[in-house]
């Protein structure tokens, strides 16, 4: 393989100790003139076959524990555009020898390698970094080697008596003459020259210092000895996604409930209206429940119930009748030349269409019986619908995965995803990934990505932990979290640690939503306009991709179907539900509230990640802190939360004011980004308190370099 | 692959709960006649090549996150034989299907596996164990499958229509019917007639109760339908070595000293008379510094001066001479017919000989003269010898493991270790291997260990932890440690915690030295007897493997060469010393206590095992507190030990009862194995007081069965 070199362009970083110049006792300085002797060493690769069937023995350097790595290399990590890979390795050799350590990777199909040195941390540790740039997959690995130049650079430091000094340098001189047979042009010519100097007839001193000098280390770097150099034994995959695959706000509405008259279905004609409303409010996804045709049936009736009326309209996620199936729209909604039509201006304001993907059938759906071998019979000759007994969905057909026709069912589902990527939407949420195969995502999600490289997959899979992950490390780029069942501080503590600072954020992308049209919380059902508020700076906050089910959102529509429930009264998803901007726009709307959270979001890049997340203590279980840094601290947001949406509540906080870029001795401004208020605080205590019924949350922004007295030359300085 | 199966002996372990009988409402019972449909199922495995290069994907089932696993499968965990492997792992499929979950097992080279059912825990964790019962190495792994049976089984106990239940047992017929097929004999006629019976004209509900018939489950288990399992991805190793791998007491002797004449050099015949007296104090291992010709070029003088008189011995470690190398023995030890009978006697007193094989030569070692390439040369014509600049080591050439002729220097090296195995030695303690390269032991060790299962290779690498847990992975048996250094409660318990519950503790097994002929602690100089008893039970019995450097140890000598300094004064690395039996049988020796204490290790299980180890707090920074049980509890060591060697020391226990197997609410028996002294004690908390100057330490065994008058029947019982 080639191997490209960035090490013009970067310097490379050793783990030796920059030198000090030890000074030689006067008396041995008398130069001494030795003759080159040439030293038999082994140039050759050793016939392969003989002991033990191990390549080459000399190879003596070990690369292990590295991270991030995911199940020994299983899975690639993930990243976004312009983020950065940190690599870890231990890495060591047997005896005393020095090292050397690079980070190699390159965009999946390159031959060839870039390279990064990797620096020295502590207890064999070593650390290096590289920049994601392109969109797809990127390969990394580690490659060290027993550098004998370094050695002996750290031996030649420490000599004291002048004969060791001497012949020191004579086998300096040789490996540097060795470095510039490798070498070419100048840099062959320099090396040659200073490996004569190394054993010439100067001052002992003087030729000690040559062989100590930066630019000849840095040289013997470039041209390093690295026949015994030895890989990582695995490559590293990273999938580089789209930037809204890291930070996205979404809103999700029911299409039909979108018409201006009420009572009357909506239209994705109807939907466009909405687009400068939603950009204003700063959402950049507009996710759409199941635009498909709704199967006759077993069609299920207001509120889930089993008894339709004609005009019912039913489920949009019992999919396909007569009309068509998963490639098809619902009629009432438009055509597909409206849709595109729709996908196309929501791109002008900014906004990705994002649709919902559920790969269940409706009983009249085309494929029970294009394809009966795709799902599963019952003896009596009927198709197997969802159950969990003793309940049964009959309006619902799984597919029969175990069919032995599985590829050509495979293939059809992942044309259903292309037929949408080719009506421009590239951002899917798919229904209940959990219940269809881990191989069959992992191979769809690949394929997709192969000519898609922007295409994001939510996971809508509300289960158990282990399932949740595995679908995120298979490919999944943003995953629905237990966010909306979060609610006390040490709860939500747990959670973000976790999410934020545990292994699994390699891959796993939390969403948060705090409400979905299958998820009303009691926090919402009870908790008022505080609950609502507060529940939404936590999402907006916490992590970068939050979304709401927005019109019940907006109204705090907050009345379950019935009491321990969390499915809403009059859900949209059985019903065409009547959403006025009069209303919406209106006084009692949480409009503006949400459009200046998103604000904030926008212009704050701190917001837009979700590992720079920090908590800060504070005396009291009813209040929360947590701060978002950039990484050079030129953007701070310190979060203060009220989660008690009754009573007002204070508290002093503890920051920690390095992890917020602060000087401890200097007081500093933080500045409400939701009130307007700005205060001046000092030091990690300051004085909290948040009335839940007037504002539930500060948003502040820090700014440390506040002006005082000390900004003037004075007199005295 | 044939599969042998240990279904017939061990029941299998479903992940379901035992069921309940559901009664069926009584209108329900009427009998349903019913004919069997026979569905159509993918019987045939599809044809390959098509969609996305997926093998077959009605697979669903995923394991992952297994322990014990190093490094992603790269190394083998380690075992001693009769030891248990227990194995956990994720495993699930999607949806909500049953699954079964084997751990399957084997010696390494059998075709077969063997079968041991993983029994559900929780989070989707599951749990199955082996025991391995040969010398050797094991492989083990795990196979899962959807268990169409178990998820049927489960749904009939829950369906509540008559309806429903019906078609269910249609349903479940089939499956009962399927595997008839696939069994034989009487049970395949057995499972016919239940499949018929499933589907039959008797009363649903004892059709159900047919059903749900454990013994039914038992044969469907049995026959299970295991088309679609899938199997991990990593068969697994286990390294099964002598149980002396686990549990050992060694004594380190200088063969040199051992003449019972003053000023003689002593010899192997001369070691013979102390065999009686090592395994009267119980030792099992007797280990000698190497015991080959050593150079005389470069010889260091006593206390390591470079100014040796004629007469000096030199350092053991200065390997070779005209005499010969490391396949000879210095002849004033004797012959290797003395060494040979001096192992087999060892034998006969239960002592096995450990040799100190130390790869490096002196500048007279034959192989300089034969094997010039195996050393590095330097520019003036020289060998290179051992340095630290600006210090050297004149005496010490090392092997340059980088020369093109290391399959042969391997292979050399490799025929030492064979050497003295024929001599009958197979356990190893190895100078320094951290200073030779990791691939050539990883080799090595595989290699003798293949037709000597039972070789044990102690590493002396007092080094970084990365490297010396590097050296355990690859297959050193057993590791010198830290331990030397760690003195106070807290260093001792964190270091202890990590070596017995961390995951190290897969491969790295401690052997606990509280002196070797290099490490004279200041703990020992300055603790007095006190420190070398407390030192020696500690040692002794937090972990199962340890030694002393004997002699010294006996003597408690403990005066370094100068201050600041780990060396002894008049070292025995460079001079012979008069070890008489008089002095070390005498008032002053720690003889007694050492035999005491070992008694103590050989009679108690509980004391032979390292994983076993628990702390329990004391309320005194001075006193430690841990326990060993076996795992019945039927042998319950608690140790208590005061850290002062100059102060009585007392405080209370906290102890964890359930850990020691004790009733809370019942007294019980501490019997102290050193002093003979019983107490009762009542509850965790109870008070201890240890003069270092009598007794530094408890060693007692716990008796919970106190005879009280509650064992009489009483008239009112």
């Amino acid at each position: 393989m080639t191997k490209k070199t960035v090490a013009d362009e970067k310097p490379r970083v050793t783990a030796e100790p920059a030198l000090g110049s030890t000074r030689i006792p006067a008396d041995d300085r008398k130069p001494v003139v030795v003759e080159p002797v040439v030293v038999p060493m082994p140039e050759t690769t050793p016939a392969p076959g003989a002991a033990g069937g191990v390549a080459d023995g000399r190879k003596r350097v070990i690369v292990e524990g590295v991270i991030p790595e995911i199940d020994g290399g299983r899975f690639p990590i993930k990243r976004t555009v312009g983020e950065t890979v940190v690599v870890e390795a231990d890495v060591f050799t047997d005896g005393h020898d020095s090292l050397s350590c690079v980070l190699q990777y390159r965009k999946a199909g390159e031959t060839g390698w870039q390279e990064i040195p990797m620096r020295f941390l502590v207890n064999d540790r070593w650390r290096g970094q590289f920049q994601v740039l392109e969109l797809g997959r990127y390969e990394y690995t580690i490659v060290a080697w027993v550098d004998a130049f370094k050695s002996w650079r750290h031996d030649l430091s420490r000599w004291v008596q002048a004969e060791d000094i001497t012949l020191a340098l004579r086998v300096g001189g040789q490996l540097v003459e060795k470095a510039g047979q490798r070498a070419a042009g100048d840099d062959a010519k320099w090396l040659t020259k200073r490996a004569r100097a190394l054993i010439g007839d100067q001052d002992l001193d003087y030729r000690r210092q040559l062989g100590l000098d930066e630019e000849l280390a840095r040289l013997m770097d470039r041209y390093a000895d690295r026949r015994l150099e030895l890989g990582y034994d695995k490559v590293l995959g990273v999938t580089v996604d789209d930037e809204r695959a890291r930070f996205s706000t979404w809103y999700e509405m029911f299409p039909r409930s979108c018409s201006p008259v009420p009572g009357k279905h909506g239209t994705f004609k109807d939907c466009e209206a909405w687009l400068p409303r939603l950009a204003a409010m700063g959402f950049d996804v507009l996710y759409f429940p199941p635009i498909h045709p709704i199967g006759r049936v077993n069609r299920k009736g207001k509120n889930n119930t089993l008894t339709p009326t004609p005009d019912d309209v039913g489920s949009p996620w019992a999919i396909g009748a007569a009309e068509g199936g998963h490639k098809d729209i619902l009629p009432a909604l438009g055509t597909l030349e409206d849709f595109r039509r729709l996908v196309q201006k929501a791109k002008e304001h900014g906004i990705e269409v994002a649709l919902d993907i559920a790969l269940q059938c409706a009983p009249d759906h085309p494929y029970v019986k294009q394809h009966p071998d795709w799902f599963r019979w019952r003896p009596d000759g009927t198709v197997q619908y969802a159950e969990n007994p003793p309940k049964k969905y009959q309006d619902i057909y799984p597919f029969n995965f175990e069919t032995g026709d599985w590829r050509a069912l495979w293939d059809e589902i992942r044309s259903i995803f292309e037929f949408w990527i080719q009506q421009g939407v590239r951002i899917f949420r798919v229904d209940n990934p959990h219940t269809k195969p881990f191989a069959m995502w992992e191979w769809l999600i690949g394929e997709i990505k192969k000519t898609t490289p922007n295409a994001i997959f939510l996971a809508e899979a509300f289960t158990r932990p282990k399932v949740m992950h595995r679908l995120a490390k298979l490919g999944y780029n943003q995953s629905y979290t237990y966010y909306a069942w979060r609610n006390t501080k040490w709860e939500l503590t747990e959670y973000l640690t976790e999410l934020t600072q545990g292994p699994g954020r390699e891959y796993f992308r939390p969403n948060f939503w705090p409400n979905t049209p299958d998820i009303l919380t009691e926090a919402l059902q009870f908790g008022g306009r505080p609950a609502f508020m507060s529940r939404l700076v936590l999402a907006a906050t916490l992590t970068a991709n939050y979304g709401i089910y927005g019109p019940a959102y907006e109204m705090m529509e907050h009345v379950a179907v019935k009491p321990g429930s969390e499915e809403y009264l009059d859900s949209e998803k059985y019903q065409v539900r009547y959403r006025g901007f009069q209303e919406l726009d209106g006084p009692n709307s949480l409009r503006d509230f949400i459009a200046l959270v998103n604000r904030v979001r926008k212009r704050n890049p701190a917001l837009q990640a979700d590992w720079n997340l920090r908590f800060h203590q504070v005396d009291n279980e009813q209040i929360i802190c947590y701060s978002k840094a950039t990484g050079n601290r030129a953007n701070v947001i310190l979060v203060v939360v009220n989660l008690d949406p009754n009573y007002t509540q204070a508290g002093f906080t503890q920051l920690n004011l390095e992890e917020l870029g602060l000087d401890p001795h200097q007081p500093f401004e933080v500045h409400d980004l939701l009130t307007g208020a700005h205060y001046i605080w000092n030091g990690p205590r300051n004085y909290v308190e948040l009335n839940p019924h007037r504002m539930p949350a500060h948003l502040f922004r820090i700014r440390s370099s506040l002006h005082t007295e000390r900004d003037f030359v004075t007199f005295d300085g």
